[in-house]
């Protein structure tokens, strides 16, 4: 059996999302073959990590300063706020280059099960930040999933008040996406939203 | 994008086997959203093992002590000795929990791309085990690849001065094997090892 320290090593692994016992003493192994160049810098990498990280204050995005490099770059579109339940969604609109606004990162969906009301989503400071003269829109990009939609809903009411335009993301064929393969949900939706060529 | 901190984690990440660029980030979020009980247990459990770990001199097993635990171990059947490709090899077979006998890792088959001779696999110290009295077998476990099998011949043919009883792991059917789905070799090799009932 492996040592003590190897154990514990695999049980950690084991633990994050993706993996398995398998999984985990397969990488465990691969680490432990090359300690000098595999083991140490990735510790490093992440007690670095782990002491930097942070709320931003702002939009609730984990950034190594609060405010995050999104809220403290002025070349950001101040006038757009957008709307995301996680900031691996945050991550997944910056890497497509399209969005050039601020955020608000919910943190989640409201849910009666795991305790996560509109104080938990911090919406009472979206609705403050939306009332600023500056914002113009708020684009809810939540997931297209029922927590998601929910949401979406609670929060397009909580800024009813607001003088903001609110959008959402279209919602429709995904690219590549092939009609026989796409459940009726989408392709109801595809349909009704279709635009003229 | 993530600051700098996490992108280095993130590219970490994606270099450990079986993941890409797209698991090492979902794993770097799930690992900033719980800095203080996923990331400073993991790193300072990689610090420890790869300050700890180390070759067994004996058999080259790696483990935090030389001899390593199986080796100093004198319950273990001294008469056998188990010849594996790899730390990962001998782990599965004590996990099996068939085998009481001792190991030799030979870290690798023999390889003149990669440059991997008898010495790399320390079959002169393998052969010298086997000469002693009180090793009656060497079981040869490399795994049933063509690279396997050659480096199992070479062994055989390395040990024939020893006087000791050379075996094989049997090959045949898996458990669970549905005889459609195997292929030829395998379905052969069972064919012709069968065994009377």
């Amino acid at each position: 059996m492996p040592a003590r320290q190897i154990e514990e090593l695999i049980a950690l692994l084991a633990r994050l999302p993706g993996f398995g016992p398998r999984s985990a003493r397969r990488t465990a192994l691969h680490l432990i073959r090359h300690p000098e160049n595999t083991m140490l810098p990735l510790a490093s990498a992440l007690t670095e990590t782990a002491e930097a990280i942070q709320a931003c204050s702002e939009c609730g995005n984990l950034d190594t300063a609060s405010p995050c490099s999104v809220c403290a770059d002025d070349r950001r579109d101040m006038s757009q706020i957008c709307v995301v339940e996680d900031v691996g969604d945050l991550w997944a609109l910056e890497r497509s280059r399209m969005y050039k606004g601020l955020y608000h990162v919910l943190g989640g969906t409201l849910s009666a099960i795991e305790g996560r009301g509109p104080e938990e989503l911090r919406l009472d400071q979206l609705a403050r930040k939306a009332s600023d003269q500056r914002v113009l829109e708020v684009i809810i990009a939540t997931n297209a999933t029922v927590e998601g939609q929910t949401t979406a809903h609670y929060i397009t009411d909580k800024l009813a008040e607001a003088n903001v335009r609110i959008t959402r993301l279209a919602q429709g064929i995904p690219f590549g996406g092939e009609l026989d393969y796409l459940d009726d949900g989408t392709l109801g939706a595809a349909f009704k939203a279709r635009v003229g060529v």
